[in-house]
């Protein structure tokens, strides 16, 4: 109770002081308090789909919510860089964040298995994992101990397996392939060979024209056409197969998730599905037009050779066996998904899959 | 002005009725009005993700208004009957229902084209269509049309084909099968000589344990299940291609909706995005392991065959045709789809398709 009331002297807008005054009901002053809040996201302006979640959601509680509950959302930078959005929340610095989880998995591997993982669930099986499977209880906890609340919201879904100067053929191809890539994809990549590089968003195309790098993978062909690679890199290679989805988190502080009405609480979940699903949406409606641009630019798409994509799969599998080797709690949501994706893939292949490929051949006819 | 204060006489509560008395600020006893509301499902409850969704989303709702919004939900029946539903809140009976828009195409065809059609959008590009495409607007003219307001929400994702007494081996087959089919899917297989019938759920068993009819559709796995059809009809067929996808709404009568406050909406806007994750989760985690089971009681699953999907394919373009010709409407609607839907096979075919392509073939090896 300390903790709550520290945390409602320093957030809290008394209503009182709002020029508010409510007899005989005093319950209804406490019920409804103003609320002002931060929320840093990992992504610049720029992405606008991406940074777009978090003023969607802060929009969404502030509606529900009659503009009691304010959320002030703030870009990569302006008050913690981008790659510390989730330190911030967990420290206190701010009451919460947008990002991806899987910028964590330095600290825990695990990190990266709440946003996507190489030839683990796709965009529809993580969502279902993460929201009503036995994910949901497994993250919770796995957060916890970080002292932050996480809340799916957004997801990129897929992503394209990024841009090349010169043609995938063989496994050769790959060695000393100096490829902007992180996570585990570029862990996976990196024992074929591959020489993986992190390099910030505005530094890629430059990368690419000097040939300080061969290659470079950024997200979808919406966001990546901002960044003009194609100009300089016109093989755009699929599936990503290291992000067969990528579900973003908002994160907030326990201390200030428990500090707020339970009502307040639950505008934000609302909020956060209401924005996950405009995501999403966004993705979907905009992505396919974009890939016609950049085809009509000349891009030339190409599916990463078979050779490839068996050599990386064994390669993920190698390491996710170490990965649980050395760490149970890696090993208990590794071994979740897993589960989730075997029967999931059976129900796949005979539904959406299966939709979708007779949709395939009759466009083909 | 006239129509809000007649809707708020009869549904609103008043603040002073409730025990509390607010002095010196008016504004908070009409922004946060006690309203009570009623929704009629048209699914009965052993339905329980589908008819789920409504609970859901009132749940979403009483919780962010600190239960001042109580919508109190009715399964099919004990209103109105399952299939008058979005009739019940045209007419002003309710405020509110959940339901499956084709189920009322036989006042417009265009319904159909809100929920799903043969060989047009599949789940995620039904969900962006109508959420961010070009289908919003086009689905708020047309819902207005008949004095609702129209909220996705829920998605029983693409469904199977059905359960077949008889193997399916040639268009021969389906001369005078007797198919328990409705909609769009109906008509397409009548076409092809399929004598389509309307069957309510709690016969189906019945009528294909005695013959009466040799094969029914009815959803996917978890909810085929409990009608125990497996039992009688052992060949499951895929994919249900009149149902790559199956979005229902909910929709609210516009002078109910026009009556509340702002927030109030938004609360119900959001709360319908929390129910349609939550519903698409919930089957996308229970299908899997139900197909198991299935599977392990001796059900033998088929894919159609190539020449019925192309004969199907084929007359579902003349349908649409036709439809088109004489309804400038209903053209209108699948016009729009069907743009959505070139650009859209080109990006998953890179994207998720390619995805899930990449792990079917590791997951055969």
């Amino acid at each position: 109770m300390t903790t709550r009331r520290k945390f409602l002297t320093r957030s809290v807008v008394g209503s009182a002081a709002a020029g508010i005054a409510v007899v005989g009901a005093p319950a209804v002053a406490q019920s409804n308090p103003v609320i002002k809040w931060r929320c840093v996201s990992s992504f610049p302006k720029n992405l606008d789909m991406l940074y777009g979640c978090a003023p969607a959601m802060a929009k969404v509680v502030a509606e529900v919510t009659d503009n009691k509950f304010q959320i002030q959302v703030f870009a990569a930078g302006e008050v913690v860089p981008g790659l510390q959005a989730f330190d911030a929340v967990s420290n206190k610095s701010v009451e919460m964040c947008h990002t991806a989880a899987y910028y964590y998995a330095g600290k825990d591997p695990a990190f990266a298995l709440a946003t996507h993982a190489p030839f683990l669930l796709n965009t529809r099986q993580q969502t279902a994992w993460a929201f009503r499977g036995e994910g949901k209880e497994l993250l919770d906890s796995f957060f916890e101990k970080y002292n932050v609340v996480g809340i799916p919201g957004g997801n990129t879904t897929t992503q394209m397996g990024g841009w090349f100067r010169k043609e995938i053929k063989t496994l050769a191809d790959l060695k000393g392939l100096k490829f902007r890539i992180s996570g585990l994809g570029g862990q996976v990549l990196a024992k074929l060979g591959v020489v993986a590089q992190q390099i910030g968003a505005a530094d890629i195309y430059p990368s690419l024209e000097r040939g300080i790098i061969d290659a470079a993978e950024f997200n979808g062909p919406y966001d990546d056409e901002k960044l003009g690679l194609y100009k300089v890199a016109p093989h755009y290679y699929y599936p990503g197969f290291w992000d067969g989805t990528s579900l973003q988190h908002f994160f907030i502080g326990s201390e200030a998730w428990n500090a707020i009405p339970k009502h307040y609480q639950a505008a934000i979940r609302s909020a956060a599905a209401y924005a996950n699903i405009d995501c999403i949406a966004q993705y979907d409606a905009l992505n396919p037009p974009a890939l016609r641009r950049l085809v009509g630019q000349g891009v030339k798409l190409h599916q990463f050779p078979n050779t490839i994509i068996d050599a990386a799969y064994t390669e993920s599998m190698k390491l996710y066996d170490e990965l649980s080797a050395s760490n149970p709690g890696f090993k208990k949501i590794y071994d979740s998904q897993k589960a989730f994706q075997k029967d999931s893939v059976l129900w796949n292949q005979v539904s959406e899959y299966a939709y979708d490929t007779a949709i395939n051949r009759q466009l083909r006819r």
